[in-house]
């Protein structure tokens, strides 16, 4: 790439804003001019690329002009509000909220499962949810040799998918256990330290939890199968950053362990991670900070003839979110 | 009850033994003289039953004179050589170690779901493993009603699971890191604090770790189910006390959620906590240091036309281990 991209990031000051900062830094990405875009709540903060000071920008319906890429990661309905005006001045936007992943006319991409996705756009193109862009990074290789017929994941989502507040509130909470105060305002409805929380995100009819619907319904769509058989249940734990997902499938044709870990090995943005002789496999610890999507316990469910269980860690805010959006621009 | 019955704690100073004491007296149990009995190193502790200041004995084979009951809680190893002691002098042994469970001529109980398999006693009685134990009550009335096909089960294990060394590896290694201390010593061989470790007790030929296939094999042999369909991951969690595990379930007949919360609601054992309008669901920190094994987060899979997902959390210590264990005696 010689031509060089006028890149606005929206939501700069948020946890996912500042690690797509991070990342276009890190994979210079080729920044003709960069700009900061924040609600008035970041008034007068001021952040650096590569060296260079840049005061935030109050978020409004003109501050995309010049803009090629905006990156955009604040909620849903700023995004939804704001992310028309961007394309109506030009800009793509690849955007890490809900608002636009489920529209039949907006692309929801993995570079890594989905690639040629991201030529239908129309100016919006959509970063899936953090918990199901991991997942599909390791379905991609097995679903291509044995087809998949049916998944069956619980999570481990850390406090970092809930942003600063989800950080600070455990945070908070260990500290004020460990040294035995007494905790005046819990930041999140439910307390997080040693504790489960088996909820992330509202409700639904169907008395599934919003994010367990989207790592139904966006991996239907990224995999390109609408009628994938997929259930899942979503638990946050108290762990900062990195996501962990247990994961059975079901696959058409057999796929031992050895064939699992061949095809795992050779798929993009995977690292394997499995060796039980020396107690290796995949924690958020060893994930955080991290680019790769990370394998391990991989093992035949002998509970069905063609069944796999294995257990997969991936760093949230980067491949779960910043990451991917960064590999979506470099793709455009 | 109005006999009376001499009774040893074997183990009586760690982690299980103790809760086992607790119960013993909170639910009253018919007890004409308590011992204590642990190895060497607890020499010189004393504890108290009942007001009553009792010195720890130091475990041999000599022990058991006398002795009625014997709850049983040292590791595997220890219960093995001395086990056979007590019975020879006469007394009936729970233990709840895996030494014994998958004996064919020692029964496996948990009296919600077997009660009738303690007449089969030789002398001892195998308590299950903890997270084998809220799984089969959880499981048991859905079966009687629909018979369970498959089982898929991830589990989220508490560090009391690993006896006091767990406790204390948690306790240490989130003060140092909150207060951002050097800490010189892991307890356990992987961090646990904000972390999760997705290997708990060794790993077997299959790849499975024994944890996970002792769910497998207890649960069949519990449920009187030998070619029962299981496939099991089990994951170390930051958290001090209570096992949660998510549930899938395929069976023969439907259940709707309603049949499910029907059947649960009025199962022994068991407390249904599911109100997703209020955001109601079992969680660690309301489970611990309580009897019940709480089910909640019920809800059709929608992937498959018989299935259930479930939340199911209950206290490890307590039902999970030292309650069952004083529940079979009960039952003696």
């Amino acid at each position: 790439m010689s031509k060089k991209f006028n890149v606005a990031i929206m939501g700069a000051t948020g946890v996912v804003g500042r690690e797509m900062l991070k990342i276009v830094e890190q994979r210079n990405f080729p920044v003709a001019k960069m700009k900061f875009l924040a609600s008035e709540r970041s008034q007068g903060i001021r952040m650096s690329y590569k060296g260079e000071d840049i005061p935030v920008e109050t978020l409004t319906h003109n501050s995309f002009k010049g803009v090629d890429i905006v990156l955009s990661s604040p909620g849903a309905t700023v995004s939804k509000e704001f992310s028309p005006s961007a394309v109506k001045a030009g800009a793509v936007v690849v955007d890490n909220s809900s608002a636009f992943r489920m529209d039949p006319n907006v692309p929801l991409v993995v570079p890594e499962v989905n690639p040629h996705a991201v030529k239908q756009h129309k100016g919006i193109i959509a970063n899936p949810n953090c918990s199901t862009i991991q997942m599909v990074v390791a379905l991609k290789p097995l679903h291509d040799a044995a087809k998949i017929k049916r998944i069956v994941v619980s999570t481990y989502q850390s406090v970092s998918g809930a942003g600063k507040k989800g950080l600070k509130a455990l945070e908070q909470e260990t500290r004020s256990i460990i040294e035995g105060l007494d905790l005046e305002q819990f930041l999140l409805p439910k307390q997080i330290a040693f504790n489960l929380v088996p909820q992330i995100d509202v409700f639904m009819e169907n008395y599934y939890t919003k994010e367990e619907m989207k790592m139904v319904n966006e991996t239907r769509k990224i995999m390109e199968v609408p009628d994938m058989r997929i259930t899942a249940t979503c638990v946050r734990v108290p762990v900062f950053v990195a996501h962990s997902e247990s994961i059975n499938i079901e696959t058409e044709k057999k796929l031992t362990r050895e064939d699992a870990i061949r095809l795992l090995e050779k798929a993009p943005g995977v690292k394997v991670v499995d060796d039980v002789s020396k107690g290796e496999y995949p924690m958020p610890i060893k994930a955080a900070g991290k680019d790769e999507t990370f394998v391990g316990r991989i093992r035949e469910d002998e509970s069905i003839a063609n069944g796999l269980n294995f257990w997969v860690v991936s760093d949230n805010l980067r491949k779960g979110a910043a990451l991917n959006a960064v590999q979506i621009a470099e793709l455009l």
